[in-house]
């Protein structure tokens, strides 16, 4: 069984590597939202034109957003979604519900102080990890049948 | 054009009641989620048996809350989403994402300061609304064709 | 069988009023996009706020009517679309497309002069009729299976 | 993330082997429909027998060339529609349409002349471009995250 | 439970009547395509105007008569199709194999001599009948859960 | 929010009346399947004939009560199963994996000496409940919002 | 565009070694049904076990050819059907309505005096074929948009 | 025809074995649970800590295998549950339900003492096989279309 996994949310620490890492040999393909915040903020204005009214920029950049999240998300086998410590990240709660439309097996991935405000969330989820490293467990154990 | 609303998100405001006031005459059948916030967090032990654990607790809550939930997205014709000042409502994109993914028109309904934060689900939906009025509105537009 | 129709289209002509008087006592259900143009125009910036850009300014209505439109494509037993003399009526196009993608039968009633334009839009419609009265013909064949 | 996008709309200019040419590098695979403006309108007849009337003539021929538009806006990840200055071009729109109820993101690529005709199908878009390159620059955000 | 029961195939003998009067009481809402021989072949030429081509004035017919067809198999939650003597009834086999698709439930009603000859036809099926009575006979035991 | 709720499995113990007793006034619609054994047993050869063979005995049977019990879980809003303590019960089983994979949310119902043998059906359920007004109670707070 | 074509249909003629030999060159994945008649009549018995009504035998052989029809038709990017001289060929007519009802694009190959009998088959289809060398000029147009 | 199948149900036998190695050479992807009992059970636990209630500890390791089941009986064209001597193995009949709601063809291989128990599930399937050769010799004959 050969994975693709969508990695969402936060994009402010290395916890996509850290995942990847751990589920080295894996043969998994990873996807990913672009992680480039400044990029991610100004791609619309950027390519298409610029915008007097922030609204009308912030809009252009998050619809080209959305053809690569839209697009990994419905390739996607399997969903991690990471909330971290800053943000609102409305975002990432944003796509963990349209994973969950969709049926895609989800993982969601915070500290347990977020756990009374995600348990909406965590309860349409597969699996509540506290660390990357437990994504990429969950992860081999799918692939493999094997425990750490 | 008769209509099922599903007026989804913050519950600490009268946002709800105002909008089917501004709404009255227009046949519109509205749904919400249980709007007692003690009762929503508490439902899981109070029907199932108490949970040692806090996060077993919300569980039990959080999937009896989500078959109203998931029956009333299903159903309704246009999801409206209100996100307050209050709590991290995560919930409340969640249930945008869901909407989204299943193809349902949203409204969202939010004060300018959270535009930005809220930019990727705001290109999600058909309308950002300011007020509660405002989505009333917008519904006697849809139903009736008529301008305030 | 009752029916539910929606009668897509031009605005500028009394068709729809033709084909409902020529179908009475069918039992039919018709429902139509806001057929008041200059409502159907500004309905976005007269309840959401103005835009001084007037590519936004179209992009708030056009979403507002989208509700309308997609629901009422969603619903349809059958879609009928009309195309007239004026404008482009790109609209009236994709409409045509959306219903044909979603598998409701689909009716296109137009002048022979279009018939080459239009020749991949009728290919996959059902019927093309040229007058209002032969759709009203067509669903009281479908309906009541009586000929004129 | 490798794409299939499918470049729909004008066939009388070389706008897609300018986004082509821009896009190189990217590992996208371009699907079309033919483009050759003769053989498009006499498939039908060519393969299948000469008609009389020229309505069905053209029947045969969109029929023919549906299967090849149909299949191609299934396979595609993301669909680019061009509204050129030539012709009605209803089967762009309708393509839109049909690649809208699909949840197909959209591209929609035309001069800013078009805009007010043009603004229910831009709502349904990801992006309004109008020039070939911006669309290469989106995908070529979308596939790499990288602005140009 | 009430039922919307299709009615396909053999128009020739009161093959229907039979089952509705059998099934009375039953609260069943029947459907059926048109049954009236002539009108289901002119259909086409009578409304929308005369063919020189057999070929083409059978398809502006069979184009109208799917209208009624599809919608009645779509809203159907069990199909009857009755295979006769007469005929080659593939237009009987082709909306069983569309119901199939579309997961209806399938009866097939027809004398033994068929039963090599619509084995794969049988074996989509729920029920095999020889008589219209059985299908009311089914249609009594899945309503009412009660046996002749 | 009014329902139907599909009561599926066990037909030995008065379960579904204790389950509608209690849930009175509610407005709920509840479906089942055929309850009489005997009848569920014979209905095919009863209606259809007899057979030599047990198996085909069965097999005429169990397709004639699928038609009830699939259109009935298409229809649920929410499907309960109650596991009991005779029988090997996978036609139980089979109808909470017909009603997962259908998106219906689940409530199980069963002793909890079955909780390590029905652990992965209650892990795709929204609750497990110990008696049917346990049962009633979430149809209660679903419906009314009330806790009991 | 690499096309996956399923070829239904009648199985004593070599037709598709004639569309196979045409469409050489074109990097078609062609599919179909198993063309060997005692092994299609007999599998069911021949794997499973003798059954002593031939009704049974029938059925046991049909359930297995399905699982190939079934899976080829889901796979196919188009479907052609033909229809010739000998047999009911009611499995022909299933197969299209069932390929009409997944949406698959459709080709029927038949001679002009079954031009009556399956004008409803025609009228779901993209295109009416006589000879095998046609089937493959089409397909030769689609994927390479080049007329004979 | 290249075909991935899933093997579903029993985990205390070596039928899996048995069926692969009877089916060499027919370029199948075989699939199947993790088949190590004590991994399955404690899955959960094992990566995402301890649980003091087995009934909490159950579900954690049911959510993550079902991880692995859901993606798989997605992917798969045949799938073959199992059901052998021992255990209750709902398990295998949820499985066999969430197939059969997706439309996959069933095999179902079981000795005939539970034909009677497992006569529902059986209505759902194309083959009831009593040997893991039988199964391989169905895949043979789907695949290559010969018989063994």
């Amino acid at each position: 069984m050969t994975l693709t996994v969508y990695l969402a949310g936060e994009i402010h620490s290395d916890w996509r590597d850290e995942v990847k890492a751990a589920a080295e040999g894996l043969g998994i393909r990873f996807t990913a939202p672009v992680t480039d915040h400044a990029a991610s903020d100004d791609c619309g204005v950027a390519i298409l034109g610029a915008e007097d009214d922030k609204f009308w920029h912030d809009r252009k950049g998050a619809l080209l957003n959305a053809i690569r999240t839209r697009t990994a998300l419905e390739e996607a086998d399997v969903v991690v979604v990471r909330f971290g410590d800053k943000y609102k990240q409305w975002n990432a709660a944003f796509d963990a519900g349209y994973a969950a439309a969709l049926g895609r097996p989800l993982i969601i991935l915070h500290p347990p102080e977020h756990d009374h405000a995600l348990k909406e969330v965590d309860a349409a989820a597969n699996a509540v990890a506290r660390e990357p490293r437990q994504v990429a467990e969950i992860l081999r154990y799918i692939v493999e049948g094997r425990l750490p």
